[in-house]
């Protein structure tokens, strides 16, 4: 069987599980403690980050980005990244837009700060940082919202890993009780409807020992 | 003509030059002063960073991710991002380890301290955050290092994605003066290599305004 090694919280993996799951490829979900540096694990990424997927055939990926362009190469009966060189160069710079500049503006400042940094040794949470992410986050999701009322997704018409991307950052930030929906209603409404796929299914069925998520994290009428 | 706006230590846009360059797709480079905000500029990237490519059709492209994949696909001549699935997997996560991790380890703390932080009006060097990058620099190299004693490239046997991401990082990193080659000599040699392509000349030509790069900078028996 196919193997993701995973953290639950990790934006990065749940942009690939839901990859995965809207192209209905069947997966198994292993969670790597990566701040224990496991020596087989190093050998499989050197970076010892999360995601990396184990291919049936032995083939491994790390990385993300790797990942889901090895995905939409591999498995392209249901393209996530746009047709036309014009759609697929939008996804693209919306991913980056999510993975770069939100993940760096927002996703650190609040996730990292409050999560990641007590398991990885690293100290206590910076409440500048944390004030810098909730600030950074009205901004962003009006972005977001303007997109989604102009166009039926992020990108375009088409569901596509902007979408995806965006909602696995908004998801986790959801979980640990980060994501002030009332910020912007648009965004809030697209939210809902990514939400409702039956591929967000087990990122809201997710649960992490010691964090539980707010009341409306798994509720699709938030 | 094709325009791609940059900033000439900008990595990202070095890695675009690159890329074109290797693909001898004419191009004229434009200067933008990201921190300057340009009204013009931000409509064709909200996120107001180098590079933006402007094709000859008026497609418009932002983010060195989104212009590097689309350069693949729209000149496909001189593949740079492998043949096979495994390859392209291997290239991808080597970009993504120059763009991400060694970025984050090493570039920032180094080129963002002693050069953007001013021009983006953000204070002073952190010395810490320096410190840091001159740790970090020599566990990469020797990384590196490594790969390149057991592979023709980087990433396998064909010049890739990956190594001219890593050499973008690593030639801007030498403009500055802060390459230490002496850490490493099969980085050394490996970078040697990549330097005298004819790719590398326009690179090794800048000048920026106030910082000189060392007597080697230019050398290609340096």
């Amino acid at each position: 069987m196919r193997i993701l090694y995973h953290l639950p919280l990790s934006p990065y993996a749940r942009k690939v599980r839901l990859v995965l799951s809207e192209k209905r490829i069947p997966f198994e979900l292993r969670v790597e403690r990566v701040w224990e540096r496991r020596e087989e694990f190093l050998g499989l990424n050197p970076a010892c980050t999360v995601p990396v997927l184990e291919e049936e055939n032995g083939l491994v990926l790390a990385d993300s980005y790797a990942i889901c362009e090895y995905l939409d190469e591999a498995y392209p009966d249901l393209p996530l990244l746009g047709r036309t060189l014009g759609e697929r160069a939008e996804v693209r710079r919306l991913v980056a837009w999510f993975d770069g500049k939100f993940a760096r503006e927002v996703t650190e400042n609040l996730l990292y700060e409050k999560q990641m940094k007590r398991l990885l040794g690293r100290g206590n949470p910076d409440a500048a940082a944390i004030r810098a992410g909730y600030a950074n986050l009205k901004p962003h999701l009006d972005y977001l919202g303007w997109l989604a009322e102009t166009r039926l997704w992020l990108a375009g018409n088409a569901l596509s890993l902007a979408d995806l991307a965006a909602a696995a950052h908004l998801s986790a930030l959801d979980y640990i009780g980060d994501l002030d929906w009332s910020l912007n209603e648009s965004a809030k409404d697209w939210y809902a409807r990514v939400k409702s796929r039956p591929a967000f299914r087990s990122l809201l069925a997710d649960r992490v020992s010691g964090v539980n998520p707010p009341v409306h994290y798994a509720d699709l009428d938030f």
